[in-house]
């Protein structure tokens, strides 16, 4: 189900899309489930047990792709919350189920991401209907291709009656690989801070111009990422666990064999559960950055292109999770996811929580990206003892 | 005399160059001087003395420029050969004085350099007649369409009658003016190694990958940049005097600041009078990135690109040029070329000196480069020393 053959791409509105709504819908009505598509194309399941007590728990990931992408990233989430279903069906739960499969995460379509939870949270902004793709197609144009009404997006958000939601996906990193674990708890998503620095120097003659007479901006930047590495990676073994920081992008100038460069552009990717903790390194690098700058006479200067607040899980409903994984017999491990999820938006309206799976190599947007058999059972049992924790505290 | 107005770009035998030769001409006309061009364009010009001897001395520089260049780079050494022969006419020389303004130096139109002093030498390899320029013009069409006969290049050669040949040419560089000099005599032109280097690891999520998990090629390659920098600076003012090494090309993949780099390209160019110097340098820097990419998980591999061997000017005639600038009062100042010139061509065939002046700012390719009227004046004083002591001493 993609729109390349030979490839898992598969973005927002695209055919795909309702090959893959068809399969799902398919299994929704197999499960007794009532489903529906919204006006920005999620697929909503519902499942409503006889003893509901009117509360419902909302399950889900997405089902949109990077392009050339991976068989797991977001609908192994939307397959497992099926599943999650079928459990629930031998319990006696007084909770509905709304299964969502949010139709676009990844934000490569109209370069916005998160569209389908943004909905359904109550955080879309209707300008972005009029962002046009790379065809210049107009998403609201799409999404009356699709059959759907852009009128109507507001009726897409969830009530008052939403009990938590809980997505399940894959990790996308190395650590519980690292740590052979199975699953693990999110306990948020981390903070980010992008920032873009620029250090000038002087343009000269790489064979008449001396070591010692040289403003290098591509040494004093290099001198920099070297820096940034090691602080930051000493921070993340000692008092800041989980700190990461990339320097993702590189453009100097004149860029010529035989030219000292005289400038170098760089980009700065610095994330951490703390805003107080991304807050302060943001400000260290800038310093280090300007220090590097003075010694060697080379100007620096920076931009903050983002700076976006950590999203923390909810306490008790993780708790809950936490508890599960336990009952049903696996290590807890509690972390902080380093990417965007919809958990991240459904938590701004919803007691969110979030189970990781492990994923081997830590690969993901990539056609290799895998997953094991026994962390997908593990995901089953979690469920399992989830639901049941449900069924009997939930009143 | 430019292609451009506003700006100094003379490639090749574009129409200002024709400007350039009926400037040139009246001024020899003048100085009793019988002139002539080239199959390749050179403009030569024979002065012969009452008294001489059947030997010629040979001075020059050349004519074209790079895009947007200043004023003095090549043309002021032609220009100051003719004011050499002005000088000569009061002396009692028994030499002739041969002015070559080379018609090709600096590689731009066909992406060869030393056109002229290549024909000049009988090192001008025919094949590049039929290399087209960036409109496709080939290089014999260009020739004719200038007015000459492609098929006698031969004719250039100079013959077993050339005494030796001097070129004055500005620094391009800042150490004369660091040292506070005038004027210098070049003892070699170095000799250039240019390699590339590719580090690979692998791509990763920047917010996903904990940072003792990560191969960044990056950050490899920025550890080795900083290390060639402060190994060849501290070799510079240490054992080897004069070593430079620049990395001036860097490209990473994915380039995007949000993935660890798992590819990073980078150029090495290293110069050094000394060839076995050069060759060891090579050696250590190429053993530095390996041992950091080991020390990191990431590969290591390299080309050699170029391997041009230092160029030595002749003994003799640069000891007479020394003694003309002690003569002249002027502090003696011994120092290699950084880069390349005609000189180096001409080595080849006739013995060859060569004399530097101050390049204000170290500035050259660029329309700001400049020269001192003092430093010209030193350059006339040097010149009235060197051919009072050769109307002495030759015979």
């Amino acid at each position: 189900m993609s729109e390349e053959p030979g490839r898992t791409t598969r973005r927002f509105l695209t055919p795909p899309v309702r090959q893959v709504h068809q399969h799902l819908c398919n299994r929704m009505e197999r499960l007794g489930m009532s489903a529906h598509i919204d006006a920005v194309g999620n697929l909503r399941g519902l499942w409503t047990p006889a003893n509901a007590t009117g509360k419902r728990l909302i399950l889900g990931s997405h089902i949109d792709t990077v392009p050339d992408a991976g068989a797991f990233d977001g609908i192994l989430g939307v397959v497992l919350a099926l599943d999650w279903v079928q459990i629930a069906t031998d319990l006696s739960l007084p909770l509905a189920i709304e299964v969502i499969a949010f139709s676009e995460e990844e934000g490569v379509r109209y370069g916005v991401p998160f569209i389908g939870s943004r909905a359904v949270a109550g955080t879309f902004d209707n300008k972005i209907l009029a962002f046009e793709d790379s065809d210049g197609i107009r998403m609201d144009e799409a999404i009356r291709a699709f059959g759907l009404d852009p009128t109507k997006v507001g009726e897409a958000v969830i009530g008052e009656d939403a009990y938590g939601f809980v997505e399940i996906h894959i990790e996308q990193g190395p650590v519980l690989e690292t740590e052979d674990l199975q699953v693990a708890v999110v306990d948020g998503i981390v903070g980010q801070s992008r920032l873009g620095f620029r250090f000038s120097g002087h343009a000269n003659h790489a064979g008449t111009t001396p070591m010692h007479l040289r403003h290098d901006a591509l040494t004093a930047a290099a001198e920099w990422i070297v820096c940034v590495e090691s602080s930051v990676r000493e921070a993340s073994t000692g008092n800041d666990p989980g700190l990461v920081a990339t320097v993702g992008k590189v453009a100097i100038k004149p860029d010529a064999e035989n030219v000292i460069p005289s400038q170098a552009e760089v980009s700065l990717d610095l994330r951490h559960m703390s805003n107080r903790t991304r807050t302060w390194w943001c400000g260290e690098l800038i310093h280090k950055a300007r220090d590097i700058g003075q010694k060697r006479g080379i100007d620096v200067e920076y931009v903050v292109n983002l700076d976006e607040g950590a999203i923390l899980m909810d306490k008790d409903l993780s708790l809950r999770l936490a508890q599960a994984v336990k009952d049903a017999r696996f290590p807890m491990k509690s972390m902080p996811s380093g990417a965007g999820h919809d958990a991240m938006i459904m938590a701004g309206c919803v007691p969110t929580a979030m189970l990781f799976l492990r994923s081997p190599g830590g690969l993901s947007h990539h056609p290799d990206e895998a997953v094991r058999e026994q962390d997908v059972e593990a995901a089953l049992r979690v469920g399992e003892r989830f639901l049941q924790r449900l069924a009997t505290e939930v009143r």
